[in-house]
């Protein structure tokens, strides 16, 4: 109990005293009740929500079991000032309790929730820009403590701000440990006649010590400002324990559970699925339906989208998803092809998943770091987002694949976190400057080009830009550039002495004056940096 | 009158005769009526609709003036049988009329209209495969007669099966012909102070001449075997007519009229525009309103796309459209990123522009005849479909662009009619064996594998083909397969000799037992057809 109160003021960041309790904006207020059901009465099954009001804004949150006879009702302020709440509740005790909160100017690292902008990108809710860089730690929250203490040291020195996570515990060849904290109440656990585990569990009675922890990291990676991209359903139970086979209904209850949990943590992403094509308990009509399930019971609209087996791509079209997620390394093998997906969706896109660097004998897990890198930037330079994973058989005892968790491996991660700066430094987000022509040049504004070279070796570069600057302002004759070469691979930036001069338009394009070029180191990975001196 | 007459015999293939006029399924049967009507009163203005019923079914279509006090209602028997008809007009001789056609059974080439199917494909309404292989022709029906036959000549020569064309004028830099008879009753021409041409239009007076003409140059392609994919708007106007200006209501006038006129003719397509984004007048929610309008005018449910400017995509989740029809050469640089294409859409994808081949100085119509055809492989390797397009400046005095129409030019269209018959030889639709992992090859079927080499010159090809062949049953060791070495610039196929044994799945593949290798002439755009032997 004392654990838990402490978790509880840590976490919510909430003065739930007499005075009327303060929370930031963005941040999450949590009211608790006790309530002890009749013998025999499920506690789950006890309704509990509650109705947030400020001016006319009205958000409506349920509230969850916790246990040891507590319930609780969280909620993320969406704005600034007093709001006040009303349950309603199946219990008497719980019933019309009102309350108020007062909601304050987020401080220090709280920007408030991710969400999408008008360009394709996404934004904090305060309006600062988030380009996502993610990797992927499947198990992050269901193996061993101390593993997934290794996975947040490891996140922390990384320079990932976005992490992809399964909900219910995950069974496949790269799983090294078990898990043994599950999501539901066990009912039994036989062994049939082929010596394989039977179980069979109370769906109705999610276990709180499961989602504690679950609550608890996603917490942890708002600490770190790591964005929580959850897995909510996935194919890898295959008849292990048959999470993936709860039923619509089922399914639904699990949902409302979660949400009622998390749903008020700002850094909270709903992925309905990885490789939702493989789960063979659910149909397309299933995910159109807990997609849309999970969009109502949320009522901040954290992000939303569904990821696909190889190349299967879900209808993205469909309002619920605020973004695409897929699974396909074919586009990322050229910036053009990148630069195609961005056009074709209307939302951001992130390539998910596009293999995992690595040394195992699944094709899937063994891109070279060099290669992870260049398919990464790849994506970045066509205006898509690229996330990561890495799988080292280290052949040590204790080791799990890094996109299950554990500790960091491989060495595209500093690659990637090195990018990242490049793109953050940048004025707009990274687009092709001349979508469908041009198979090197990326613009990021007016006067602010890139060029990859990609696995190319190249002696030297005759400056050149396109005519066209995507919807930035183009170039002109006589405007002035200077270039700095980024090495992708050995992190170091260098400028070019020469002061570059554009040329008229020939041909669709501005050459310096001179004929000048950039003499260029000769090793793979480069990236030009061209931008406008007064 | 006589030329009126034997036009609608031959058109229609119709003998309205007193005895009941007999029609072939898919054909067009059509009833026609004299009116007059009063001084003053618009004859464009009488409403006309027929519903033809057959037990169950019920297709209700719209009768048009075809001027000369004559009044036509078109119809396109989708059943054999009886059919029963009854008008509905505003005019009270043409009111209640009542008749009964008797639809046969097709002959010859009649296959009824294309459909799609759930394969991402398309088929004849009969269940006869068709794989579009399209060009384009913009001034097919807008150019002098004699150009007008020149194109039709050319397209009978040719292999396409599908062409491109604009219904209203159009004025471009490459159009060397200028329109002499207009789509609506001119009220007046005047030259303006800058001495340019200012029209006036009665947009509520359609030109009989203008679309008598567009219904010839339909019925001529019918008998071609080609499918017209008719383009309802365009940019190409730029305030030269005014055709792109009518407003809403007088577009969706427009529409109705011609889909009345047409809309009977089994090989009719609907593009809703050629470059919809660059129609300066239409916002993003008019295209979906006259989307809507043409769906809901046409009871027959021909296909149904949009095309935009280069790498700009329409949201073509929308149920209105059958099929996919982007401009964009990024995703055909590579079979890969086209197989990325077919997956996203869950519908046909044709890439209806992918610049021309040519030798002028506009940089989307300077592809080299090598090129293009490479391109165009690459999208059928990759599952999608991909059109033809050819501006070559030849100098001569009365030229104009293949892609207007006119003399056949360039010599991509030969190899492009010399793949379409391997690819209608092939048991399925082409598609990636492996997709997202194998770069070159493709999959017709259990045992039907292509290897496309595209540009590159190789010397030799040790036989292997992925354990993954799409939906298709998988290879298996022991299989027997022969290859035949297709030379897609010089049109030759040659079978290679040796005949191969897969072995086991090595790392994902299976490679013939003795690694024996083909031997290729050391020339590019090669593709490989491995089939299986028994």
């Amino acid at each position: 109990m004392k654990r838990f109160f402490t978790l509880l003021v840590a976490l919510a960041a909430t003065t739930i005293l007499y005075a009327q309790p303060t929370v930031e904006r963005w941040g999450c207020f949590e009211v608790s009740f006790k309530h002890t059901v009749k013998g025999g009465e499920n506690p789950f099954a006890v309704t509990l929500e509650a109705t947030f009001t400020q001016g006319d804004k009205a958000l409506t949150v349920k509230g969850f079991y916790d246990g040891d006879n507590t319930y609780r009702i969280r909620f993320m302020p969406t704005e600034e000032g007093t709001w006040h709440y009303t349950t309603r509740s199946s219990a008497r005790t719980m019933n019309r309790q009102r309350g108020t909160l007062e909601a304050v100017a987020p401080t220090g690292d709280n920007h408030g929730p991710v969400t999408t902008d008008e360009d394709q990108g996404f934004r904090y809710a305060d309006g600062k820009r988030y380009h996502p860089f993610g990797t992927t730690t499947y198990a992050l929250s269901l193996f061993r403590p101390s593993t997934q203490e290794k996975t947040l040291r490891a996140l922390e020195a990384s320079g990932f701000n976005k992490t992809r996570f399964c909900i219910l515990p995950k069974d496949y060849p790269t799983e090294l440990e078990q898990p043994t904290i599950f999501p539901f109440e066990m009912k039994s656990c036989t062994t049939n006649a082929e010596g394989k585990k039977v179980y069979e569990w109370d769906f109705e009675r999610p276990n709180p010590l499961f989602f504690q922890n679950v609550d608890r990291r996603i917490l942890d990676l708002q600490r770190l400002g790591i964005e929580a991209d959850l897995i909510l359903f996935h194919p890898y139970d295959r008849g292990m324990w048959g999470f993936d086979d709860m039923g619509f209904e089922g399914d639904c209850r699990y949902l409302d559970y979660l949400i009622a949990r998390v749903g008020s943590y700002r850094n909270v992403w709903w992925s309905l699925a990885n490789e939702w094509d493989l789960v063979r308990t659910k149909t397309e009509e299933d995910w159109r339906g807990l997609t849309r399930h999970v969009v109502a019971a949320d009522p901040y609209r954290h992000l939303c989208s569904i990821h696909g087996g190889s190349a299967v791509y879900f209808d993205y079209h469909m309002p619920e998803y605020t973004h695409v997620s897929f699974q396909d390394e074919g586009p990322l093998y050229t910036m053009t092809a990148s630069g195609t997906m961005r056009q074709i969706f209307h939302k951001p896109v992130i390539a998910d998943e596009i293999g995992y660097e690595g040394n195992t004998s699944m094709r899937w897990a063994r891109w070279s770091p060099q290669f992870m890198t260049h398919l990464v930037t790849n994506g970045i330079m066509g205006g898509i987002y690229v996330t990561h994973g890495a799988c080292y058989n280290t052949g040590e005892e204790d080791w799990v694949y890094w996109s299950d968790g554990g500790d960091m491996e491989g060495e595209s991660w500093k690659r990637i976190a090195f990018l990242r700066q490049i793109v953050e430094e940048a004025p707009n987000p990274i687009r092709p400057a001349d979508i469908s022509r041009d198979e090197v040049t990326s613009t990021a504004g007016e006067g602010y080009y890139f060029v990859y070279f990609g696995q190319q070796i190249q002696r030297d570069w005759a400056f050149n830009i396109p005519r066209s600057n995507q919807r930035f302002k183009r170039g002109e004759e006589g405007q002035q550039f200077q270039v700095e070469i980024i090495d992708l691979w050995n992190m170091t930036i260098e400028r070019c002495p020469t002061i570059f001069e554009a040329t008229k338009v020939i041909d669709y394009r501005h050459y310096d004056k001179n004929h000048r070029q950039v003499q260029l180191p000769e090793t793979p990975y480069l990236l030009l940096r061209i931008t406008r001196v007064e």
